[in-house]
């Protein structure tokens, strides 16, 4: 795997972190702060949900589909055409 | 405006949301939830995440860049070159 | 497949009007067209261009990784891996 | 403004660049490239076409949307919302 795939505590963590952000977030914009600041702010949050959501569909490609398509053919196509609208989902989000 | 603006209560509420989403997505993966419906979850919060930015940049350029721009051209061009910055980042993310 | 996929020849007509949406672009600037209407031009162009993106994405994933899966792990892991960080630069362009 | 403005004579040849890119497409996909090589043409010829938006949309900041915000309230606040609708539409192609 690239480097996305991490462990089930890795991910809860990082979770945690983007929790944490999006808290911070809510502060930031009841104390007022600079609209930039905050902006900085939801940039760097996407970007790490992003890449849990990386993560997790590198996971997925690896474990779920492989399985899928090492069982028949069906089962493969049906896992990837999920899998494909997983992605485009998350390339417009 | 143009729709994005709301108040800064409804940007906290709206922010609450998004927090109570990333807490989900927490026990989604705690709970080994299907990779498939996560990754849905993450796209929706992302989006959420996007429009409180999107809401934020509106209101930053109908205020603090329209008044720079009034105040003086150095001013209103630092706003805008601050402004820029923020897009593209948030383009990126 | 989820309706991303489509023939050669159609991958290369869409190619085709994309090639003619940034010669319209040329001629848009070029004419000093409003900025604005250059802009939804683009969007549109990079729109169709990722379209076209996930149609290959599809194929790929349903031969060349399918047929490395079925072969053995190691080649199936590596197409993956491939595929992964060709689709982590689609979702950052 | 932040080096994402260039003149027109840039724009049009970075467009040139790009229809060229748009070409090179056509002819990897009609002599059947592997997939994700053209992939990756496809990110580069994407993040292109964005920096050329980007380069517009700083200039119609600091041109048409400057002169509006100076001429009126009014007249500012709709270009504004206008600008706000085409970043909106970028951020999501």
């Amino acid at each position: 795997m690239v480097g996305y795939s991490i462990t089930k505590e890795d991910y809860i963590k990082r979770l945690r972190r983007i929790e944490g952000q999006v808290r911070g977030l809510q502060r930031m914009v009841d104390e007022g702060t600079y609209c930039i600041d905050i902006l900085t702010q939801i940039s760097s949050t996407t970007n790490a949900l992003q890449k849990v959501g990386l993560g997790l569909l590198d996971e997925h490609l690896h474990h779920c589909v492989k399985t899928a398509v090492s069982e028949s053919d069906k089962a493969g196509n049906e896992k990837l055409d999920e899998a494909m609208t997983a992605i485009a989902r998350l390339m417009k989000s």
